[in-house]
């Protein structure tokens, strides 16, 4: 058997997220059929650093599986995209040690949450970015940006439905700058609650509108309650950018450099 | 009667173009349908500074029309916008003298070419960009434009079907650049000829190749026929990037400052 790892990109609008779910097409789903019909039919699972919510998009996840088919890394990377959906690719396939594991070796990931700020629609970023009308106060939302990171408690920016079992987490770092007439909201950290980074950006935005206050925001971190955040961006706006995986597994509470 | 400039933008999947025509939706048509939808019915004529091909888009084009209903610019635009189909948007409306004519008034236009030039296909720029797989030597390519403007004869780079009276124009630049892993071919010029943009760029994919030399475009031009140009490159790489429109019409020959 053979580890491989794969870097995947691709476009969410159309899938209930990474993982299988039976109400929908899936990435995992899409990605397994894909490796499993160019390897004979072996039934392939696959493993990513993590999860991703329906409509989120991906511009660079790793993902891993094992397969006893033999083959060149380009030739994998080129089966593959011979027929996978349009919507979905490997950018690389390389061939990795047998313990490869993009969900426990993953150290950082940084995700992007894009926000279209101007009157008109745009035709050609309908689905990759949240379209607000209303002009934002962007300095006011980096300010209080950069009042967030740290190792906390972020219960008070986790959905409903989030099963993690601790809500302490370290948010590296949290900025907001103009990019054009998008505002983009960019967050790293190992790991985040579900949907933390659409209710980060959520509330951002309610400081943006200048509803919330600046210094308000580590008022309701320290809350630790839903409630007291701001509403949950939607999910088309928000961007896997990048995963660091490490060589070997992370060991939490390690400072990674 | 009030005359009307729109500042429009489309994305140009899923129309024929940007004139009627009786074999599927164009801009045109939904833009006469939703300014005579908000104007109580009343029927409405477009005028563009030129027309675009099936697929191409539009960053931005200028259009006009008249209207007897009163409104203020900014009412106009978001009515219009209230009612047309997601891929097509008005950015700006202004009220304009009765004589305002986009086709006749327009200076200059800016086309890009978009080649999108790497291995994997990317699952974000599907129908945004030409995808040659092929490594393409940029600066061959890039050489070879910088020989082709001036006023000529262009009837190398011409589609068959094109009833243009005369196939002399002015290019008044053509030039090629790396961005990303993409590189862009950019057009200027007073007008161009049916295809003239996508032939260009399929000649010069043909220098990037290394089938056609630097020095060969120029024979190519001054060949006067088709079948000594490159192939078309496809119209979804296509895009109408500006339209500087003056103050008067357009003067022939008249050097633009």
């Amino acid at each position: 058997m053979q580890r491989w790892r794969l870097d995947v990109a691709w476009r969410g609008d159309h899938y209930v997220g990474w993982q299988r779910q039976p109400n929908g097409p899936s990435i995992q789903a899409a990605l397994e059929a894909a490796a499993s019909r160019i390897t004979g039919g072996e039934p392939v699972v696959m493993e990513a650093s993590g999860r991703t919510d329906a409509g989120v998009h991906a511009l660079h996840q790793v993902v891993a599986f094992s397969s006893g088919a033999q083959r060149t890394p380009e030739r994998l990377r080129a089966g593959l995209n011979g027929v996978l959906p349009k919507d979905i690719v490997v950018l690389e396939a390389s061939a990795v040690s047998a313990d490869f594991s993009p969900r426990r070796w993953t150290r950082r990931k940084t995700y992007r949450y894009r926000i279209l700020n101007r009157r008109p629609r745009c035709p050609f970023r309908q689905g990759a970015a949240w379209h607000v009308r209303q002009p934002l106060d962007a300095s006011s939302m980096a300010e209080a940006a950069l009042r967030l990171p740290g190792t906390w408690d972020w219960a008070s920016f986790r959905a409903a439905g989030c099963g993690a079992k601790t809500t302490v987490r370290t948010l590296e770092s949290l900025t907001v700058r103009p990019q054009d007439d998008e505002l983009w909201v960019e967050a790293v950290g190992h790991g985040f609650l579900r949907h933390q980074v659409r209710i980060l950006t959520g509330t951002l935005v309610e400081v943006g509108r200048g509803r919330v206050g600046v210094r308000e925001v580590t008022t309701i971190r320290d809350a630790r309650l839903r409630d007291a955040a701001g509403p949950t961006a939607p999910a088309h706006g928000l961007w896997l950018v990048s995963v660091e995986v490490g060589a070997g597994p992370h060991i939490a509470g390690q400072e990674v450099r």
